[in-house]
């Protein structure tokens, strides 16, 4: 089975390199950054190629690793003969790929990547759609040798992880930046948070997040909420963040109450 | 050196385990609950009170670890004696125990603490403040046989600080408990998103979080956030949320790339 990867950034970097350790043979990468196709090409010991038309229509799955806008920009410029083209993204339907070829599907990993941090796959869920049961069993099959980890999901359901993923680590991430900006300003390092950041993260593997959350939005303690938006008092859109965000705490805690009493 | 514990919540619980398990001694706990009083009383083999007037004058340190508001309830009733009253509020200058007695200061482990999970202190770090040197020395010998992290700071930093946790715990928490409604929505289960979150707190130890922000915000990608706010159609609160957090994540991006030029 050869693969040919359509795309050279964080994701397909990381999933090619992780791909290619599990023994796969790669065919051809394509970028059209000619720096960043050869890098990857030469990872994986294939040809690059900068230009869609120079992709061959021999490789047996086509992974579309490239932005969502791009993809309609690149794709129709390729023949994929029988080959499988699978895309990578949360946010796109299956369906998408219908006007390229007949036997295509969806590979989405769902993970944060960077090109500097190399990720184990081992522990990410990898979700999986196809428009036919054979491509099925080769998606389940590729996604096995990375994953223990594979479930199959419709376009719907992909969606709504993508967005779930938004909420969990963008904004989360967000969270942390906003975090590091107020101890700074008091001199302080943010490395004192990440042992705080990490049992947070480790609390909802026992916990779920409604049964971990705590501080004074939960109880609606006005005494300590007003010190703390006196602190944001030059930064008004920390303010109405705070205010948004205890509000949303507090709601959630007493449907929680309501619902137990 | 023995201690008297005022409280006995989650942080009180924690504590007292880990200085315990230090070979630390305790003369007496103090809750009004007398079940919480006995039962951590007997963990660390010392006498259970439930009024403040039952505490002895003869501790050495005095460690009050009640909620901010209770504090002005409990406090004026005990005799301090010469021993060292503490509180560990992030969010009260230290101050408020001035009326109270001449020797007091501030103990504040930076962490996030329920009864179910022991917390390894060690990795934690613990604030201290006191109104004299000798004080001082005294917390910081007795932090230091719980963690590598004994920093002194003030009663303003310790707000920051304090007020940065909200937002790097409570309110990530909160982010968490959304992910959990979302993908439960479509009949997902949370632990698919559990190595996304862990990734995204492991990720700002060695990149910082303006560095570690992805997502379709940093971009300001339309089409992608559009659908995002369609899946949110049904609950226009979190919709708001979406928009808030996402121009939030734009405005510092903007930010960046302007110093960056």
């Amino acid at each position: 089975m050869t693969i040919c990867l359509i795309g050279a950034g964080n994701l397909a970097t990381q999933l090619g390199m992780a791909l290619a350790e599990k023994g796969h043979d790669f065919s051809q990468v394509y970028s059209r950054t000619i720096s960043s196709a050869k890098i990857l090409a030469d990872a994986l010991c294939c040809e690059s190629v900068i230009r869609p038309e120079q992709l061959r229509s021999d490789a047996d799955i086509y992974i579309c690793a490239l932005k969502d806008d791009a993809l309609q920009e690149v794709l129709p410029r390729i023949k994929f003969g029988k080959g499988l083209l699978v895309h990578t993204a949360g946010s796109l339907a299956m369906d998408v790929l219908a006007e390229f070829t007949s036997n295509y599907g969806v590979f989405y990993p769902l993970q944060t990547f960077s090109k500097q941090r190399k990720v184990d796959f081992s522990d990410v869920p990898i979700f999986i759609e196809a428009v036919n049961s054979a491509s099925m069993e080769r998606l389940r099959v590729l996604a096995s040798t990375l994953s223990l980890k594979v479930v199959s999901a419709n376009s719907l359901q992909r969606k709504q992880l993508h967005l779930s993923a938004v909420f969990a680590c963008n904004f989360v991430n967000y969270l942390y930046n906003i975090a590091d900006d107020l101890v700074k300003e008091q001199g302080l390092d943010f490395k004192y948070l990440l042992p705080l950041i990490e049992e947070t993260a480790r609390k909802v593997h026992e916990l779920s997040p409604a049964q971990a959350q705590t501080g004074p939005a939960v109880r609606f303690d006005r005494a300590v909420m007003d010190k703390h938006l006196e602190l944001l008092e030059d930064h008004p859109d920390l303010k109405m963040l705070y205010d948004t965000l205890s509000e949303g705490i507090h709601k959630r805690a007493q449907i929680k109450l309501t619902n137990t009493d």
